[in-house]
């Protein structure tokens, strides 16, 4: 079993993963990446154009490159998913606290974890919205909306985040469309008024009490079918009803977490838990970006180097 | 004076004031950097091998990637020394709060301004300092150390960071003196403990009452001089006396400064001051580096954006 201890198990292997992976190599701790699904949701980005330093790229060959930088400090990248995360002794090392990380093949030992575990979007679960994804279909206006200058939009959603993305789009977009399901939205009142405002001046429509049945177009989005049957044309419905942070296995190890389900950390990107870190889309952070979520992973590991080094000191 | 109004002024141009730049730029901020060294402190590091992404880069090249990407979205460059910030209305725009900052040439007017003003190394002020940087006169263990393996170098300094300098460098290099100007290290004790061991085992010795004289070599540094005259080869000097944070303009503004002189900022880079934001190696966060500079400078615009914003709404 000697070979499954590691003083840092970072789960995930995405902007946040792989940049605490590449960090916590060179600070020499030993560490592994856990990820059933490497590179993360940014993946599942058209293009980035916002990683600091690059103009444009994929979001694929972002995560790639953040990927490759960490394997090649031979950090090994294990392709399992995992069950959960239970506080135990580390094996060989008597009474010294540490995790067990358990697979549905293996378990590993942890000095340390790193939760980098991200979110999932919030699907609308409709015909089209998986068959267009990237091609009309987007999660995320701060990623995407340079693509639709001038052209009509939809936002999916009655939150702030919709509301944001709204805004945001109005800047560019020709007509944005926010399509919400219930009587009211729910943004806060900043965000409303600033609304109102783009609703006067004739580019934002709210559509209330209105849901899509299915995407439409040919190669990309075209149109959308709502559920009364009407059509509305136009070149991308950005998705904002949501995210769902994947947080349940810290959860029941005891990290707190927020009214949103996400993992509480502070500046250090630690949490409540002693030796359990958190970073990137699954924190309680303000504003996620790849380059927030990196940052924060290098930040953990940098706190992990010197809890493993203090906890040597004082136990060893 | 109309062209000297921004939404947010951004004072540095190093990691954090470019990427801080492209953000805002992308959030359809009116931006500009004031810089009178564009590229910042990371223009004096040889090589960096710690930026997610990229294996290996030079410092310059690094900082010349931020820039060329915020300028990309034409914000301007103004390469200027800012003399003050003051708190002052915005012309043609009434009782509207912002800051008005001088140069020795403009005044330019924000809503906001973030501070990405970096710091100074204190230097050590002897012979052959300055004509070896980046040739065996390093100021960061955790950029350089890799460049040392097997090799004999020295960290001068006697407090926290000179300690985990040594630590840092006893992993990779054959020898680590410490060089303490004083009769006693002022560094923690879990770090002490661990460079106790460090000595046990014969990777580091401390040199009390120990001054240098002199940096020496031909094309590299291959030894130095102490003030008692001894001589001692080795292959890096490792300054490690501290950094003197550029915040003297931000308190002056009342912007609340550590015990440190860093900027004190919260996990959105907001000071104690609405309006006033902080990014980089001048504030007060724990871990220091070109990727935690960038994302603190980017969660910066993306509040400042919110804070241009609702200040339009509430008071517009």
């Amino acid at each position: 079993m000697e070979r499954n201890i590691y003083d840092l198990l970072i789960i995930g292997a995405g902007c946040a993963g792989a940049s605490g992976a590449m960090y916590a190599a060179r600070l020499n701790l030993k560490t592994a990446m856990i990820a059933e699904l490497p590179g993360g949701l940014i993946t599942s980005t058209h293009l980035v154009e916002n990683w600091p330093g690059i103009k444009s790229i994929s979001g694929p060959d972002l995560a790639q490159s953040l990927l490759d930088h960490a394997l090649s400090y031979d950090v090994p990248l294990i392709n399992e998913k995992v069950l959960n995360v239970v506080a135990s002794s580390v094996p060989s090392e008597g009474s010294k606290s540490g995790f067990t990380v358990k697979t549905g093949s293996n378990s590993y030992y942890g000095k340390c974890v790193l939760f980098a575990t991200g979110t999932e979007h919030k699907k609308l679960g409709v015909p089209g919205e998986k068959e267009f994804a990237n091609k009309g279909v987007s999660y995320c206006a701060l990623c995407d909306a340079g693509f639709y200058r001038d052209k009509a939009v939809a936002v999916v959603g009655s939150g702030d985040s919709a509301a944001k993305e709204a805004i945001l789009l109005a800047q560019k977009c020709s007509k944005v469309h926010i399509l919400v399901r219930g009587e009211m939205m729910k943004a806060e009142a900043p965000n409303m008024v600033r609304i109102d405002e783009l609703i006067k001046e004739g580019k934002v429509e709210i559509h209330y009490k209105t849901e899509i049945a299915e995407v439409l177009g040919k190669d990309r989005v075209d149109r959308i079918k709502l559920v009364d049957g009407k059509e509305l044309p136009l070149d991308c419905v950005f998705v904002a009803v949501g995210h769902i942070p994947l947080s349940e296995i810290a959860g029941a190890l005891g990290v707190n977490l927020s009214d949103k389900r996400e993992i509480i950390i502070n500046r250090n990107s630690e949490t409540n838990v002693p030796g359990i870190y958190a970073a990137g889309d699954v924190t309680d952070s303000s504003f996620k970006q790849a380059i927030t979520s990196a940052a924060e992973a290098v930040t953990a590991a940098f706190h992990a180097y010197g809890y493993v080094g203090r906890n040597k000191v004082i136990f060893g």
